[in-house]
């Protein structure tokens, strides 16, 4: 079912590349293109003719749009106990780990006697895109929220659009709890547009993080530059390395739930033990048959997953750093030293209890990270995504001397004579 | 000659939101996309083409776009000694600075015992992008490289187009100051093309920075996702806000050396001073007679720059936050308690000696800042631009059993129940 794969095989660089290769998402850019060009023109009358032709029922105005302060206050009232203790506990975890994100403003006197440094101040106004339509996902509200609120964003508003012609009351419960300012129940590239541009009902925002499909990801892609955001989101992935101390049906239980996500998941499991690999096929077999989103999950496997037996685990380690999955799982009798050989990771799950949806939940660190091998470069949402740093330079009338004749060399070698002549002005004190 | 405001004339809202009026640049993505196919397509053939298409005179190879490393040296070895050395010293000065920009891995034990944090590694490769063609810009070389190397990037790639045929030796001795492992004498949407995507001869870059013309940004923007890269520069600009106390010919002299550089730049003074804004006006008239680059300066400050005559200083903030400029100067009499009003520039030189010119020779603080007001979300150029996080999660068995029962509890609750399979293996220690 699964396919399998060998470091070792002649034409494994092939396949490789094949399972490496990214998909092509569906062209939205020109759908896109044409929602922000609306919400531009036409403000709240477009959002709301956008938002009944892709999501609900007619509204009689955008103002409706906003979600009041009394259902937050409802929906988190009326949450099952054991949920509303869970998420709360899943906030708790998820705001000690941001808090160590906030980076501290810093400054120093340099060896002429200025004053160097950077500053860091929160944005205004961020924007956190929870995805919804086909379900609720409340974890991802706490995941962008918490660290907005931590780095000290003054106001914070949720884009997350409606289910069933309403947004899920857990959902609306997790943003009560993470302490999100207003709600407005929308979703796609409209309403990344409107806190991009800002219309009437929906403030203009700095920032707009947080996954979504395709068009969202597309929107944030086009307003980037006017407006800050997170990566953009691709399918989700997880690689799991092992060696023979793992037990296969947890490694499988793991595939699967990576699987169950999207039929374009990705879910591979690299080891030096192809006997251990041939009963992780076997149980994804078996687990699958009672497995309730076992159609998804059974494409994702089939179509972009694979189970791959390595020379040894340095090898499974160069492997995974070539891939950059948004998730590694690393199920190894000393996982923290394989783990150490892996730079390119959103998240680290490093040891057997360690599994992803530990992670998603709120086990801690943030869930939502860079996917399709952009781990190279990109990290998971964090506290960092809502501060900006301003460089600080300070001269005393002495300590500017040296710096101002350097640039009055420097300037005229670059042709740039105006600059010669205000920095000369600096070093006549 | 240069426009003068009035925050309490009746007009001023439109006559601001006029001169805020961000520059549509010219449209360039027709042209930079299909650069990026060709080089996509082709590689090195197309390299070679574009470049003599855009650039310089014919090349008998790809191989030729490199320059030999002992070109590097000579250029250093044959530079003025007064020039090596103010070089060397900005080399110092900000290597002084951004050294204190690099993140710290951390992690803690939670209170159920797992093990969170955050693990910083270097990007792989970097590509610094430093502008060229019309003039020679070395200071651009040390901003992109040297916090490139302090990151610990692994390979640190130049990419420059020519100038009259060929690099300037003092870009060249740059790149071998700051330490750059390959320079390539490419420029123009198709250098960050073959950075971004990869080619025979170019390594494909894990991240691409550094400021360039409207192609080159357009570059950045289409191919963001697949590569990282820094804010994407529009425009220089500058804001000085200054009291009675600011000597008129040395705000006018700050004011000409940013319009130099460009007649899209912009350069604003707000001052609730009036008779301070009057002698700044006549010493531009006075200064422009004499400078080199008078007819690009005065180009720009007629169609983009303003003295704005503000009721107080405080105003003057809000004007400085609402610009969100890339660089602001603060020229009063207690100029720290004013810059610390002002939470939206890309950087702050505070004083009277704190001219921009400074910083752009290497003060210290980086000089690729973010314009066209994303000072609101985005930050100088340096060392996070080459770093990324990972988040790490490492659990015990005792200390799996709550986050894995409210994981089994929230991944019910979003329905999927693959999610709560594999968190309850993880109850059970």
């Amino acid at each position: 079912m699964i396919p399998q794969l060998r470091t070792s095989a002649p034409d494994f660089a092939n396949s490789f590349a094949v399972l490496r290769r990214q998909l092509n998402d569906e062209d939205v850019s020109a759908v896109v293109a044409n929602i922000i060009e609306r919400v531009r023109a036409d403000g709240d009358k477009a959002l709301l003719e956008l938002t009944v032709q892709y999501d609900r029922a007619p509204l009689e105005s955008a103002k409706k749009l906003v979600v009041p302060a009394e259902t937050l206050s409802q929906a988190h009232e009326s949450l099952a106990p054991e949920l509303q203790a869970a998420l709360r506990a899943a906030a708790e975890r998820i705001e000690e780990y941001h808090r160590r994100q906030l980076p501290q403003s810093w400054q120093y006197t340099d060896f002429n006697g200025n004053t160097c440094g950077e500053r860091i101040t929160p944005v205004a106004r961020a924007a956190v895109y929870a995805p919804g339509g086909r379900a609720a996902y409340p974890s991802s509200v706490l995941m962008g929220v918490i660290p907005a609120k931590i780095a000290g964003v003054r106001e914070i508003t949720l884009l997350t659009p409606v289910a069933d012609g309403a947004v899920p009351p857990i959902t609306l419960a997790a943003a009560k709890i993470a302490g999100a300012d207003k709600v407005f129940t929308l979703g796609g590239a409209q309403a990344v547009a409107a806190a991009a541009l800002g219309t009437d009902t929906v403030p203009r925002a700095d920032v707009i993080v947080g996954p979504g499909n395709a068009y969202v990801a597309e929107a944030k892609r086009q307003l980037c530059g006017i407006v800050g955001i997170d990566s953009l989101a691709g399918p989700s992935e997880v690689l799991i390395v092992c060696d023979d101390t793992a037990n296969p049906e947890w490694v499988a239980a793991d595939m699967l739930a990576q699987a169950e996500h999207d039929e374009r998941a990705q879910c591979i499991t690299v080891s030096p033990d192809a006997a251990l690999l041939n009963q992780v096929a076997a149980a994804l077999v078996r687990q699958l048959e009672t497995a309730p989103r076992a159609a998804i999950a059974r494409h994702s496997l089939v179509s972009r997953g694979a189970l791959i037996t390595a020379a040894n685990i340095g090898e499974c380690c160069q492997l995974a750093n070539d891939i950059a999955a948004e998730h590694v799982q690393v199920m190894c009798a000393d996982a923290p030293a394989v783990a150490a050989n892996i730079h390119n990771a959103g998240g680290l799950f490093i040891g057997a209890y360690s599994c992803v949806p530990l992670g998603d939940y709120g086990a801690g660190p943030n869930h939502v990270l860079p996917t399709a091998q952009t781990a190279r470069f990109a990290s998971p949402l964090g506290v960092h995504h809502f501060i900006k740093r301003t460089g600080i330079f300070q001269a005393t009338a002495a300590g500017a001397r040296i710096p101002a004749a350097d640039a009055v060399t420097l300037a005229r070698a670059e042709g740039l004579f105006a600059h010669a002549e205000a920095a000369a002005l600096r070093t006549k004190a």
